[in-house]
C-alpha cells in the first residue's frame, strides 16, 4: 500500500534546456494519483526546503505547465548545497510538519547526493518516505545511465556552433580554441565531432579530461593541422587537467562549492592561456579563443526532441515508481536497448549508484592519440542530439589562370 | 548601353549567418542577364582578387546556390585586407586580364572603402567598371541605412542567449556579465534588451560603446540592480571605451589589422576584468562573465527570416542596378518606410557615403542614465530580429507556512 500524504519536489545544481520537462512531467503524474495530496515546489532545491519555501504546484494551469517545461532552466529555481547532518535533521523536522510523503530531487550526482543522504536519514529516523532521484545534466556522467536528460540539447548547442564556428574559420583561417562545459567528462565537448560534414572539417582536435594535457603534445598537434589546412578549430574541455590530475583552469580559480567542485565556468581564461601558449610557441598569428559558457546549458529554442521527451518520461516514471512503492527510494535510469535502430528503457536503479562519482568517456569513444573522438562516439551520440542543420558547400571549380 | 563581360564577386570582413543568400542574391541574378558572361566568385576577397584565385560559379548547380544561400560564412572565404595603391595597380591589370566589367563586393564600412578605392582608381586610369558594394554586417553600423544584412540574425542570436542566460540567472543567482560584439556601435549589445519578457527579467544593465564606460557608476549599477532583485544580468559591448575613448579591451590587445582595428573579439579578458572588479569592489560573491564571441556571428540554423530576405534582395539589387549603369558605381541601401508597420525599401547610394566611418547608436535608443535601451530601439529592432522562443513562467502561489 503506498503511503498517503504530501509531494514535495526540488531541482538542483546546473540548469538544462529540458529540466522542467522532467518537473512538469512528474507534477502532471503526481495529479494523476489519489494518493498524493498537496504537490510543493521547492524553490531554490535545498535551500527552499530548509527556509520552508514552497509553491503550490496544484495552482499552475495545464498551459502554464507545458509553456515551463519548454523553456530552459529550472523554473522552481536551483542551488549547490549539500545538507550537513545538522540541515537533515532540519529537513525531517519540515516534512513532518507538511506531511511530506514523496520527495523527488532533479539534478546530477551531486543532487543525487543529496537526496541519497536524506533518504538514508530517513530510513534512521524510520520517517516513511518515498525518495526518488531524477536524472539531470549536461554533462552526462551520471553513473547507470546510458546518458542523461540535458545532454542532448546541450550537445546539440555544441554541435550548432561547433558547425558554424568551422564554416567561421574557413571564412577566416587561423587557430581557433572552443573551451566547452565539462569537468570531469568530455561527452559535451565530444559532441562537438557531431558538427563535422566535409572530411576537412573541425573540430580538427578534441581533447577531452579523461586524458592528461600535455601543452608540448597540443602544440605538435596544432602545427601539424596547420600545416595540412592552413586552419584549425580545437574542441577543449573545460576540465582539461595536466599529468598530475590538476586542471589547467584551476590554476586560474579559487571558488569552490559545498561539493567540492572548483568553478571552471564563467570565465574566459583557459581559453586565453591556450591562446597566448600557442602564439608564443609557433608561427601562427591568428589565433583565437571562445568560451562556449553558459549558453550551452540554457539557450531557448534549440532543444534535441528525444532529449525532451526523455526528460519528461524520467520525471514521469519517478513518480509513479514511488507510487508503486515496491522500491521506497531510487533513481530512474535511462539505458539504451542493442541494436541498429535507436530505442531506450527505463529502470529504477538504487539511489547509492548514481550518486557521487560520476562516469567518464569510455576508452573506445577516444582515439588512441587522445585528439579526436571515434565513429563509436557519433554512433552514440547522433540519434540522443538528433538532426542538425544542413550545410552546403560550393564544388569549387577554379577558373583557369590567364 | 551596359558595358558587356565578366563579373566577379567576393565577400570580405567578418562573416555572417546570411552573407551567402546576397551572394546567391547576385549570382542568380546576373544569370538572367545577356551582358555578363563569366561569374567569377574570387576566393577570399582581395587576396583571391591578387591570386588571381577564381572558382566559376555558372558550375554551381541551383541546388548547391540554395544550400550555400542558407549556410552562415562566407562560402567563398573572407580577408580583412585594404589593397595598397600597388596592390590597385596590380587589380587593374587583372581585371583587364579577365576582362571583369562588373565588380561585386559583399561587406562592411571597411569593404565599402576597399571597393571606393578600386572604384577610384577605375575612373582615374579610365577603366569602364561597374562596380558595386553589397551591405553586411552584424555591427549594423553602416551609414545611410536603417539596418544591415547580418544583423537581424546576429541579435536574434543575441536575444536568445540573453534570454537564456536570464533564466539561468534566476535559477542560480550571482552577478553575470555577457560581452558582445561591437567595436564602436552598440546595436548588436542592446539587441539583449528584446530578451526581456517579465519586469524583472535580465538584462537589468546594458552598457554601449556609445557612451563613456565609467568604472565606479557601473559597480553603483550593479549594487543598486543587486539589492533590488538579489541578482544582475549585464549586456556590456566588447567595445565600450573609457573616458578618453580608450577601448577598455584594447588594454588587453595588441593585434590591429590593415584597417586599423584592434582586435577584440576571441578572447574572454574583457569580462574577465569586469568581473574582477565587482568581486573585489562589492560583496558579492559570484560573478560570472561570458563572452559571446564568434557564435554570434556564425550560429546556423539561428536566422531572421526578415534578414535572410534582404541579404537575398541587396544581392540581386546590386546587380540589376550595375546592369542597369544609370550608375557605374554605389552600394544598396536599406531604408525603412514611416509607419507603425514593418515595411523596407532599398536605393543606390554612392560608395563614398557608407565606407570608412561609421555609423552609431542614435540618442533616442540610449536611456539618459546610459545603462539601458528605450522603447525606441526595441520597437527599431523587433521586426528586424522576428518572434523570439515562447518563455513561460510559474504563477507561484506560495505554500503558507506552518
Amino acid at each position: 500500500m503506498p503511503a498517503k500524504g504530501n509531494m514535495l519536489i526540488g531541482q538542483s545544481g546546473g540548469p538544462t534546456v529540458v529540466i522542467n520537462q522532467s518537473l512538469v512531467g512528474a507534477v502532471l503524474q503526481a495529479k494523476l494519483s489519489k494518493d498524493i495530496g498537496g504537490i510543493y515546489g521547492a524553490l531554490h532545491g535545498m535551500k527552499g526546503i530548509l527556509e520552508e519555501d514552497f509553491i503550490d504546484m496544484r495552482k499552475e494551469s495545464a498551459t502554464t505547465l507545458e509553456a515551463v517545461a519548454n523553456t530552459p532552466a529550472s523554473a522552481l529555481g536551483s542551488a549547490r548545497k549539500k545538507p550537513s547532518d545538522e540541515e537533515c535533521a532540519k529537513v525531517f523536522g519540515i516534512l513532518t510538519k507538511y506531511n511530506i510523503r514523496y520527495y523527488f530531487y532533479i539534478g546530477g550526482n551531486d543532487s543525487a547526493e543529496a537526496t541519497h543522504i536524506i533518504n538514508e536519514n530517513a530510513k534512521k529516523v524510520g520517517y516513511d518516505l518515498r525518495c526518488y532521484h531524477i536524472p539531470k545534466t549536461i554533462d552526462n556522467d551520471l553513473r547507470e545511465n546510458d546518458h542523461t536528460p540535458g545532454f542532448g540539447s546541450a550537445a546539440k548547442f555544441v554541435a550548432c556552433a561547433s558547425m558554424g564556428d568551422n564554416l567561421d574559420s574557413r571564412a577566416l583561417p587561423g587557430v581557433k580554441i572552443n573551451v566547452i562545459m565539462g569537468r570531469h567528462a568530455g561527452f559535451l565537448t565530444a559532441a562537438s565531432a557531431l558538427a563535422r560534414v566535409y572530411p576537412d572539417d573541425g573540430p580538427h582536435l578534441i581533447y577531452l579530461p579523461e586524458r592528461p594535457f600535455i601543452t608540448e603534445k597540443f602544440i605538435a598537434d596544432v602545427e601539424r593541422v596547420y600545416a595540412k589546412y592552413g586552419r584549425c578549430v580545437i574542441a577543449v574541455s573545460e576540465g582539461i587537467a595536466d599529468e598530475n590530475g590538476t586542471a589547467i583552469a584551476a590554476k586560474f580559480s579559487k571558488e569552490v562549492d559545498s561539493h567540492g567542485n572548483v568553478q571552471l565556468s564563467g570565465t574566459g581564461a583557459l581559453g586565453d592561456l591556450l591562446a597566448t601558449e600557442i602564439k608564443n610557441r609557433t608561427k601562427i598569428t591568428r589565433v583565437r579563443a571562445d568560451t562556449f559558457g553558459y549558453l550551452q546549458r540554457s539557450f531557448p529554442g534549440l532543444v534535441s526532441a528525444v532529449d525532451a521527451k526523455e526528460a519528461r518520461t524520467v520525471g514521469m516514471l519517478a513518480v509513479k515508481e514511488a507510487l508503486k512503492g515496491k522500491e521506497p527510494s531510487g533513481s530512474i535510469a535511462i539505458r539504451r536497448k542493442p541494436g541498429k535502430k535507436y530505442a531506450v528503457y527505463f529502470e529504477r536503479v538504487p539511489l547509492a549508484s548514481v550518486s557521487k562519482e560520476t562516469r567518464h568517456v569510455p576508452d573506445e569513444f577516444i582515439t588512441k592519440e587522445a585528439n579526436d573522438v571515434t565513429s563509436a562516439f557519433l554512433a552514440y551520440a547522433g540519434p540522443i542530439v538528433g538532426p542538425l542543420p544542413k550545410i552546403g558547400r560550393f564544388k569549387g571549380v577554379k577558373v583557369v589562370k590567364k
